[in-house]
């Protein structure tokens, strides 16, 4: 039995992809997670419940790609370049404006709870947002390495989303606000750039 | 109209407090913050909820105060004293053990949800809580600015907490897996120290 049993997904197109996401979001804002059902986003976006279970398989993929849709992506990630550790950090956190910044950080807190006792939802969120986010960090303190900007070994390396999304997630708390850009740039011109040993100016 | 009008609050022996901030702390984790009632507690507690108003004026401030209560903290935390910025952080990290600080972690993050949206309880959170914590931290930078390890004008002093939160919360998120010592341990020595220009070893 070696033939492949699971049917082929239908294909939505872009557009109506982006229409849903859009919904599960509005629908987390209003909700939350654990109060939000898949019949819900079937009546908010017209669609049919099998058609949301053929196409994610199930709430909790449904939402990590909903969040990760939100977020600044693909195309635009691969274009930065700019030939310094501190220029690629920078144009990073300059993708995402202050008020999708404050949108991301309630929505991320909010859902860093719920992920909690969720080992479904720690999985897909993982997948579909860690993971990439990951990548992209990765590849750019790779360059940074390749330049000679950071020494191989490091070893701060293993730890840059940790710093990162530290200082996004503390700051609500520790200081009463949300994250801004320029919060963030500090940061990282006082914290992520030294502890990798890298150039400050 | 200058007199004071407050009536004086009643003393409760540090043992009955306990009691009941342990009780706060099981009911928390039982229902989580927006479940828990000031009845509930009384009932548990077997105590009025005339006296729990009184001793703690409301819900926000006692939650706040129950999770500080938790904590280590006091005389243990005035007594590190090493003689080395590592050794100072090494040894507040090291009066935690890894099931405390699994707890810790959960609850954390559950608070941190519940935070968002309910300016009360941020505010409470942070007299009781952030403050007295970043009160330690100042103290501990300050002794290793007098003593030479760490530059008065190094910018990572004002992210200190931003730092080590986020090595904590980050944690769960990305690995998969609750803080433990070993894990802040490195994350000191890779990230916190290097950042603040401080002797590793």
């Amino acid at each position: 039995m070696t033939e492949v049993a699971t049917s082929r997904r239908s294909r939505i197109t872009p557009e109506r992809e982006a229409e849903l996401y859009e919904a599960v979001l509005e629908l987390l804002r209003e909700v939350g997670y654990d109060a939000l059902t898949m019949d819900a986003v079937a009546a908010r976006t017209r669609s049919s419940k099998a058609t949301l279970y053929r196409q994610w398989g199930g709430k909790a993929e449904l939402v990590a790609k909903a969040v990760r849709h939100s977020k600044p992506g693909g195309m635009a990630l691969e274009e930065i370049d700019t030939g310094s550790l501190k220029g690629d950090l920078h144009a990073l956190t300059l993708m995402s404006d202050d008020c999708t910044m404050e949108q991301n950080s309630a929505l991320m807190r909010g859902l860093a709870m719920v992920v909690h006792g969720n080992p479904e939802l720690l999985r897909a969120f993982h997948e579909h947002l860690i993971e990439p986010e990951m990548a992209v960090f990765r590849r750019v303190v790779q360059r940074a390495i390749d330049r000679g900007e950071v020494r191989e070994d490091n070893p701060a390396i293993e730890f840059v989303m940790h710093m990162m999304m530290g200082g996004f997630a503390a700051r609500t708390l520790i200081d009463e606000q949300p994250p801004t850009q320029a919060f963030l740039l500090s940061y990282i011109d006082a914290v992520v750039l030294p502890a990798l040993g890298a150039p400050t100016t």
